[in-house]
């Protein structure tokens, strides 16, 4: 019966965060404005109690009882396996005082917006001292998670378990020798831009979007598509998992592949064993957030999967421009699928992370990462952040940042004390590459990708990446799914075909 | 400092109950088909913390320094008041077992199925043992809940406080003997019903309806209307109530007068004093609800007020019709505004209470109420009830009803344990012409209804009503507003002029 009190208490916790998701999608997409500031209360009081429950009493007794109970189970054993992972990240959780999560919650109401208003009076300075006190408190939950490196490792570890900068930067360092070379390349690719920004009437944007995604597997009978600003994916248990894109008349690519990008998410979390409902296997103790994904980065493969590796491939555009130019038959009827495909494509340095292409999108990570670490580890000082900024875009980009809206005021995540996520986006990249080769070994994948039938690559998917939801490492995942350790082979394989496919 | 950590405690169990409100609202308007399981154990998790947390430990101790801290206030200090209504309202929930409370949710989903298929197969003894089992835990909560008369009493006493059997009584044989001559009367007025299911498209109807709810005063920057198959309201604190309504292309009525119903539940929640958010005076701690009125009869006073003293004034339509002619000009082009009126007011006993008229509409409460309360002191056994009804609806409103799916099956209420709230549903219709009079003797009241204002109206109940929420019981609010307590007068009054204006 331990067990069963111990799975009792992993379940209420998971229910008050599946409710916390539910007041954070409903704030962002139906809620009236008037209801803004006690939502924030609303989902401020959920969390403590959420945190409460998964560090309080009743749940360590449970823990413990649920150890007795495991302990001579076989090592691969779920239910010890759900104990172990259990333990280990409440410890950590309880390691952070809860005063100190208070203040950095309170501190990212307060930093968003200064942010905000920094950003738009391109005003670095105003935002200065706010990023100080988030650094030296995102510092201070660094050393109370604890480190065996570089502090650096404890923050990005919170969101891509196992990650150090360690494996980052070298990782980083052969992605960028592996770009490089590809960018002058791709750059010299002429594009006809003008195809994209014509006028695409958003009720049709919606409907091939939709139709495709369900295609791959999102399944619309648990989940559901709104609009928003910012699209996002979100979930309340796999039996219901949303989706949100921002669809713009005038800019076709920017409502279709966040679709595909979300939905690449959202197959992800309907794809989680039924088993694993409201247990440790779809809960984030350390972040405090119901999910299924193992990590941040392999949510990030799965959704740069769909939107990239299918969604932008030639392959994909052989088989489905005659559907969009049926839906579009004044704006597309004179485009090749040739053009539209290299539209789609057009690799481009810019200044923004959020608009780059697939070639430039990691070299926008790579100069965050070498910032946050440096500010983590104190060999950088927040005053020097907008000068180091534009070296390191001259450095890695090319480019010449002309002030800091267009620069270092960029981002949200640093406003609201996110340090040490941006990794995951390169890595679900990187993994991305390395599963979506591992399945096109299987003969019945490949043909589905020919066909426009992706249901085999979802299968291989959900039997090697899904169904596992957090009972796995991202490191477990990939070892058994790819026969290697995380890798950037493929993904640079990747880019470098498709530039030579652009060049060619 | 005491007070200050009981209005925390208080705070937090609102928050859940307001979280469970957006569980709710959400599962009954936009959740996937495939969310249903799991968000009823949500819903449960949470319910279940709310009561954890308002008979806890820490709140009881909350308390005990609060109730000290305000011992010395005086007795209109609404301090004291809270701390004295939370006392009260937190020892009646907890002398209902816990377990009780579990049993009884759990009958619920149980009934609500077992009632479902019982009612579509017009099969009453399939849902007969199911209803012996609830009435009998319903027995079993009011005997735990208490009470100085019939045991009835513990039961409606929850949803309207101060209410007993014994008044209810006295007001229904009042309300019978104003009712019953008005009846013959009422039926001989020829409608012309054929305006009414003409085809009206929702988009209009919606417009037109959403239109004069914010004349009435529903703020829709702290609310939203949708759709749903039973219209309702719900709040997550006053800066975001919202209402939903049920349009039908070919019965205009349903869709207009829903919608002004549940924006006057609306504007009551939207009314409550900004200073009473996330206090006792928003919190029914017995029921375990986020809602700020004070009870479920004066909840319904404030809908009917709109819906029927308002909306199906011969004044409104002079007012209006001309607005609505244009919304609908080929389906209202050629009917006079005197003959809308009329069809919107034809009264015609009927067999389904939600379906029936204003004069009809309360026989149909006296005969469910009639029945509660001997099933409750066990004078009437649940096998007899087809019998009973139908006789009783021969007694009441003179038909002969057919089978049990249009008699003793048709309302949800039983199978999901709600035994004792019907009578609000009479409370609100007698409430509403009592302060309907009231509002009416201040001039500016009286001359804005004349010239289709409704702030004038609205300002008399925010300030006489609406801004008290739960710091009032129903008849101190009554009392204060209209100068006198509950009385049938004026209700009865309102019903025989209309009786005589449609027949005139």
């Amino acid at each position: 019966m331990s067990y069963a009190a111990f799975e009792a208490e992993v379940a209420r916790v998971n229910d008050l965060l599946c409710a916390v998701n539910l007041l954070t999608w409903d704030a962002r997409t139906v809620m009236p404005p008037g209801g803004v500031e006690a939502r924030g209360k609303q989902i401020a009081t959920l969390v403590s109690l959420a945190r409460d429950a998964a560090t309080g009493e009743a749940m360590l007794k449970a823990l413990d009882g649920a150890e007795a109970e495991t302990a001579s189970a076989p090592a691969g054993d779920l239910r010890r396996r759900a104990v172990g992972d259990a333990r280990g990240a409440i410890d950590t959780l309880r390691r952070i005082p809860a005063a100190l999560v208070a203040e950095a919650a309170e501190l990212k109401t307060e930093g968003q917006a200064v942010w905000a208003a920094a950003r738009a009076a391109d005003d670095f300075a105003a935002f200065a001292p706010t990023l100080k006190r988030t650094m030296a408190m995102q510092r201070e939950i660094a050393g109370h998670i604890g480190h065996a490196g570089h502090p650096y490792d404890a923050l990005c570890g919170t969101y891509e378990p196992g990650m150090t900068w360690a494996r980052l930067q070298k990782l980083f360092s052969e992605l960028k020798a592996g770009i490089a070379p590809l960018l002058d390349k791709a750059r010299g690719v002429p594009v006809r831009g003008d195809i994209l920004t014509r006028r695409y009437p958003v009720d049709r944007q919606k409907a091939f979007s939709s139709r495709i995604a369900a295609s791959m597997g999102y399944d619309f009978g648990r989940g559901r598509l709104d609009d928003t600003v910012h699209p996002f994916e979100i979930s309340f248990t796999r039996s219901d998992v949303r989706i949100t894109g921002r669809f713009r008349e005038d800019w076709l690519p920017g409502g279709l592949f966040a679709v595909w990008h979300e939905a690449g998410h959202g197959i992800y979390e309907q794809g989680v064993s039924p088993a694993f409902s409201r247990s440790v296997f779809t809960t984030d103790f350390v972040n405090l957030y119901a999910v299924g994904g193992t990590s941040f980065g392999m949510h990030e493969s799965q959704s740069r999967l769909w939107e990239n590796r299918v969604g932008r491939s030639r392959r994909f555009w052989d088989r489905h421009f005659a559907d969009l130019r049926e839906t579009f038959p004044e704006q597309l009827g004179d485009v090749p699928v040739a053009d539209f495909w290299k539209a789609v494509n057009a690799a481009r340095p810019s200044f923004i992370r959020v608009e780059a292409d697939e070639l430039t999108y990691d070299l926008h990570i790579m100069l965050r990462c070498e910032i946050e670490a440096a500010l983590i580890d104190g060999s950088l000082d927040v005053d020097d952040l907008p000068a180091v900024w534009k070296e390191k875009m001259r450095d890695h980009l090319g480019v010449e940042v002309p002030n800091d809206t267009l620069g270092v005021l960029q981002d949200v995540h640093w406003s609201s004390g996110m340090v040490g996520s941006f990794p995951t986006y390169t890595l679900g990249n990187v993994m991305s590459s390395q599963l979506f080769r591992a399945a096109g070994a299987v003969p019945e994948v490949e043909a589905g990708l020919d066909a426009g039938d992706y249901a085999p690559l979802r299968g291989w998917l959900e039997a090697n990446v899904l169904r596992h939801g957090r009972s796995r490492t991202p490191d477990e995942i990939l070892l058994a799914a790819t026969g290697k350790a995380l890798s950037t082979e493929d993904y640079v394989a990747d880019l470098s075909r498709k530039v030579a496919e652009l060049a060619g």
